[in-house]
């Protein structure tokens, strides 16, 4: 049977039959009276109080607790660019999970456009009915453009998922990787293997959380990103202006010679001698799935910690320890943005669930511990607070 | 207190913190292996088979009973052009309204634009999301070129509900007012009062439910349209062409001396006089909420049969009567469009619902009768399928 045959007896099928996701009204509609205030005449009253003064759509539409979970299509899960249709399994699912894990009333929009200026138009056009936008699954570099300018032009949260959401956890497990091996992250050697959207988000995230940049080093396709390289796109080029102090040129075996840790966010295989030539005590994170950059038994005969993507070996690094609870806490404080502050407060909120009953095995929450989502919806509402973009 | 006070005891603005609606999912997630099947990796099976045969979405995705209720908050109720966060309740008591009614999952899209450009394109480029789409409460005349354009560029069904939902139970309640009253509806003289969306979308209906183009005169606020006036919009010019065939000229009342049927779709005020011209046993529907062109009590001392829009008088004409079940019809028959013969059929089964029991004062069903959007949804679903646009 071929990868794209449908068979109606697979559990994955027979799940998806009708999609996984419905609307449900939380008021009563049974009677005319009931009909009279929810609908009309009453409405008006309402939509009357919101055109006097717009920032009532907070307090009397579900906007408050909505976020649109977008994406084109171009970049979804390993599966490539595989169009707005296909991608919508993927968009509903993240979409349960907003609601399974914060309360958090997520709605897919995939769109029928690769184009970064329809895509940053339809989402600014769209934007009223939501109260936040999560991208999901748009190809790198265009995925950085469309954030920024959609971050620039819109009142609302907006968040990239497949950059912030995977940056937030690794920092989370690189900080309780760190403590459990007496470590400081500002002395940590790091290679990023991968500068896609993800590559790029973690080692700014790994930065704004202590990290010192000049002893990262991050390696797209054709080996290390340094000064020396004359290929680069805007996005790389600043990552060779602020990482790899030391200048370093070759591989990712050459880059992970002495180095202490190593985050694999490109789906590239790294060989074993590359990570045995890693310091003593050194962490590895392969979070390519489903096949990790290296097979996490033969990473742990080298390195003292290991993490992958995957559900079936320890320290799973899964974004759902992530997006409910930051734009739960984005909504709650009624957040104009998401600012690095919110993130590394998230990233501290994952790894402290943990904090007490650390081991090298469980350096992150389990992705269904009830516990993470609450914790980091509070700590990013109060970093918003902080940071002054709250609203409540 | 001033119509846009907010008012926390009034029991609308009580029943609409948070809004009207909320996502639910319909699958399970409390399990790893819940969220293997829902999410990763499972999911990525029912991507790839959609990527292979994109009309599986419609079988694996929710878009098979979902339609996006989209609106540039430019006519909203009597309210007018108050924007799109405005609009916003009005928008989730439809969604509401579908669910209730017709078990149709529809999400609010309240566009931050009016030009009819940006509302097309960010239209077409949302619209594989969803199976539907339901405009609403776009001003006339651009509503006429936004339905058009979309219609021949999506290949799901498109309605404007305050054209088409309106035009539906108008030519339903005739229907029976005329079976009532031993009257064909070719035979009966027809003066529409309004041009904007509703009053051009009732005259095609009416004629294409039989009455007679030739007998139908329709008045705008200038008066009487007809070959004689020089100032027409494209869509009104083609009304003079095509209906009053005596060109008739003057006010409303001119129009309505010896005229069988008054249908009020402006809220112009129509005075007591006009209707006392019209011919013996008349029917009027004063359509306007919540202040009907002519008051009921006054139109019944001249006529035989009275409707009006509102929910304390007989004869209610509302919409919800027609746009759940057109929906759940044209989804179930994953129709590629909504023709002329689909809203025939949705009039005639409102109509038909009612016909056994006909009063003067029962034309039309009660909005809550259950059973009106069942028998809707067969009966657009049956001339989908008659007229060749059904794909189920």
């Amino acid at each position: 049977m071929s990868a794209s045959t449908v068979d109606p007896a697979d559990p994955v099928f027979r799940l998806h039959v009708g999609g996984k996701m419905a609307v449900a009204s939380t008021v009563p509609l049974t009677s005319r009276e009931d009909l009279s205030l929810a609908y009309t005449p009453g409405v008006a009253r309402v939509c009357e109080a919101i055109a006097a003064d717009p920032a009532l759509a907070d307090d009397y539409t579900w906007v408050s607790h909505t976020v649109a979970v977008v994406t084109d299509g171009s970049a979804v899960l390993g599966l490539g660019n595989i169009g707005p249709r296909a991608a919508l399994p993927v968009m509903e699912g993240k979409a349960v999970l907003f609601k399974q894990f914060a309360g958090v009333d997520a709605v897919p929009i995939c769109l029928d456009t690769q184009d970064v200026d329809e895509i940053v138009a339809t989402v600014k056009a769209l934007a009223p009915s939501f109260g936040g936008i999560n991208l999901e699954d748009i190809s790198a570099p265009r995925c950085f453009e469309v954030e920024r300018r959609l971050d620039e032009a819109l009142p609302i949260p907006v968040f990239h998922d497949d950059q912030h959401g995977t940056a937030i956890v690794v920092l989370a497990a690189l900080r309780n990787a760190a403590t459990l091996l007496n470590r400081k992250l500002g002395d940590l050697r790091v290679v990023v293997s991968g500068a896609g959207a993800a590559g790029v988000a973690v080692t700014a995230m790994l930065v704004a959380g202590g990290v010192n940049p000049e002893q990262v080093v991050v390696c797209d396709s054709k080996g290390i990103i340094g000064r020396h390289r004359a290929d680069l796109t805007e996005t790389k080029a600043y990552l060779a202006e602020t990482t790899n102090a030391e200048n370093r040129q070759g591989d990712v075996t050459e880059a992970l010679r002495g180095a202490d840790v190593l985050i694999g966010v490109s789906g590239g295989q790294i060989p074993e001698e590359a990570v045995a030539g890693m310091a003593p005590g050194g962490i590895v994170f392969a979070l390519a799935n489903p096949n990790p950059e290296v097979h996490p038994e033969v990473a742990a005969r080298h390195v003292a910690v290991v993490a992958t993507g995957r559900s079936d070996y320890p320290n799973q690094i899964n974004n759902v320890l992530a997006f409910p609870g930051v734009f739960r806490g984005a909504l709650d404080a009624r957040a104009t943005r998401i600012t690095d502050g919110m993130k590394v407060a998230a990233a501290d909120a994952i790894a402290a669930v943990v904090a007490e009953s650390l081991t090298a095995d469980a350096i992150v929450p389990s992705p269904l511990d009830p516990r993470v989502a609450p914790a980091v919806a509070e700590a990013v509402a109060e970093a918003a607070r902080r940071d002054g973009v709250a609203r409540a």
